[in-house]
């Protein structure tokens, strides 16, 4: 049984890096996913499709296009971790854990106590919620080990 | 035909009095639905089961208790309209425009031109950016009144 | 039992009054919807939010709130009758045809002898073809009034 | 991670084969798939059935087990590629949009300016519009390519 | 709460007649729906859309126009009542039990114990098998009637 | 906005008295529904289409007809309560909760902490544990009452 | 693309290797699956869960335990082939055609003209009829050999 | 066609292993899954996500985590095998059966005669009623091997 975990949010540490090279070291089988995480080739992902003068209409065209991926994604995958930093609005990443709920799909949150309250109506509907890339790793390997039988 | 519009997000200005007088001038044959925005009575509507030491948990009863109403409130509707201010993360509001995404429910969004970059993704799923509430009364007065026949 | 009918397509001629006429005359339970007709007020649904330079960008907006209300009365009705005239492209009708096809909403065709070619694959998937506004209201006659039981 | 990707519409440029030839270059992990493009094989699909003196319950035949085909490669993509020539009706096209938009599954139209207007509900639910081939493959790329982790 | 049951089958008994007085003597809060009993109407509800020198073809026809009454009273009902005489074929009452699995609609079959065995599977997806109309009134009284709370 | 609310669970003490009476109490918009709790009424509902010999025919049949009603009014409530008192296997509890996650439908269980270890798999899917009767009127309350807007 | 057929209806003749020789001929990517068509393992199929005095509970056991094989596979497959001979009720092939209608599964019916007129219902939301086997394979190889692209 | 078989329930003995030798015997075609059995690393499965004062929150962390397994290789499986045994309150057994019904997931229950009544429900919907792993082997048996064609 082999499991598809998409990682969603925060794109300025190395988070994801961290759970991946955790996956690995307990040969979890899993693959993972995620939304492209290089800034400046997000926000330009629709210039292809024509330039814009309006700055609203360029950012319109790349989030849509950007959402093919990320949406296709979501809905394919078995478990989302959706990671918050301390800055930034990260409306993305609430957006997406919005999705993940309405199509009944589990999902970590990842974040500090700091930002827990405004976060409760995110981490309600979650499964867990880490406060570190390790403790996912532990999460995800209780989940995919293959103790149950 | 009767419309339900759910109204999300922010909780500090008088923007759903506003659509809704509107929509009532307009005599729009509509029922406007919502999170409870009493903000004290929100946070505490867990508080009935029992008193919890860890806050963490305080706000993770109360937010399960509130995704009662809100959820169920969602799926009935057939247009929602979520707001951002210009303060506060409101991750709820970008997790109700998740949910209305995944489920199919048309959302038009309410906020101002100067966070139109971290709202991209929010705004690609939507029908609609609006400014003002006047904007919404507008766009919900195309969608409701009878001039298709 | 009550009926509800969405009318799609064609918007320069008075087949939407024929078949709601004849649905009188023959008091069926029945209640109709339809898109804007009004084809300026369609075409400007969208002006109200802001003016654009791009007329593509002008038309995305309208069209996105004129979806608001067609893509939920699709979604709310038991039957859609998808009107093709013999002027104009008329993409709009074959797509909410589509629609429906996708949703299990049975539609009936209504178009001239001249365009069954063109129209095959829309017509394959509809419950019924009709070449007047009089023939679909005796099938909806048939299907609507009670000599069932 | 590999993608599906159904090419709809229009059938007498090479516009296919360019899509193709450019996601071959950039070794995109992805599987095409399409209509029988072989207009007079398309036309003749149900004659094996019997034929028919009435051009419309040919058509109908032909249309239907063509359907089998399209309907079930649409609800197996990820993602679709809807062409509208400057020539025919193209209904078809339309309809096949109207589908994925139902279904939820993103698409990407590819048309020249002229016809913006009239195709502008069927733009409205797509994720991007590209005037050439070379575009498309941009977006499949960008929507491929594991950039993101 | 009301109720809406869904009566399908045999037309040459009074069945149906039987069931509804029986409920309306237990004054049972349901509304019953059923295809249209009377046979050569049915067999004649496409007709008007223009005569078919081919049986085959006027028979689809007629079936596609009533499809458009039951499928949509099949997925309005809350339970269905199959009836299966002892005479006919009676194929289209077992493709309504199938559309009813499907769909998760209850639904009970109305036969003699001397076709017990050629509607096994149609009797396995049943929720009850009747072997007369007043054996299904008391269900449904069960089913119906506010014992509950 | 009424509220339908299904009470699963202990038929041999007063809790759904008591919610209604409480509900009624705060004139809260909602209906409540439940199985039969009658209990030998429950365990004979089958008896009318003939007896068994065999004690597990007889049940299955009235288990069955019993869940014609419960299955349909737990896809038709927007909240489930589910009761688990400290008597008795009470498995049809437990499968109704399983029910209700499945199908998305926010429950409340109604519980003593003596048996929260057992319960714990049933209670991570629940939006609330209430240990009264009361507990639960609160909870409703706040979901229903219109402090929205 | 591999492609996934169900073979459902009549087991005294030998359509459905006459099917499958023609596929392999043709080369077709497809997997063929089907009921258990051995008639006395069919009706036995529940007897080691422990036999049974009365001869409905027997049937009753064995179509439920051949259900889990049918309906899983008819869940699972692109196409159905529904084949009605001339003999027996086969009530279980049109329950079969009502599930895939249901399920929006594209089915073909294979059956001689005598049975048309009962056969209207079915065949209405078939996507084909085929009077032979090798019709069938005519239609399959049209829909499955990859000339599209 | 291949099968994945979810095996839910009673973990004090070895009926788990007594099925999957019996499949490997017959050589089913057969990926076997299950919750984490090793009973206190499933009540473990929280921990590493924070230490709690509170029992029913730690309960409710480690429900959660194995959750995301449950939940996921349910909505994954084919057919699911819930036992009962004769200790123990088993809820999660029962939650088990209702998530599968409502899903349309068919399962297998495993359970003694001892416990018939309190379990008619659970029975009422599942597809065959097993009384040893040995009987369920047979099941699998026949539902699995390619008898078909």
């Amino acid at each position: 049984m082999n499991w598809t975990v998409y990682l969603s949010g925060e794109i300025h540490t190395d988070w994801r890096l961290q759970i991946m090279q955790g996956a690995e070291r307990n040969t979890l089988p899993v693959e993972f996913t995620s939304a492209v995480t290089d800034h400046a080739a997000s926000d330009a992902s629709g210039d292809g499709l024509g330039s814009e003068a309006d700055s609203y209409w360029r950012d319109h065209k790349s989030a849509k296009v950007n959402s093919i991926r990320t949406r296709t994604l979501i809905e394919r995958c078995d478990i989302a971790i959706v990671r918050f930093g301390d800055k930034y609005k990260q409306w993305n990443a609430a957006f997406d854990a919005g999705c993940c709920a309405a199509l009944g799909k589990p999902y970590i949150t990842l974040h500090d106590e700091s930002i827990i309250h405004p976060l409760k109506e995110v981490d309600a509907q979650a499964m867990a919620w880490a406060k570190t890339p390790q403790q996912v790793v532990e999460v995800l390997t209780h989940v995919m080990k293959e103790q149950g039988i």
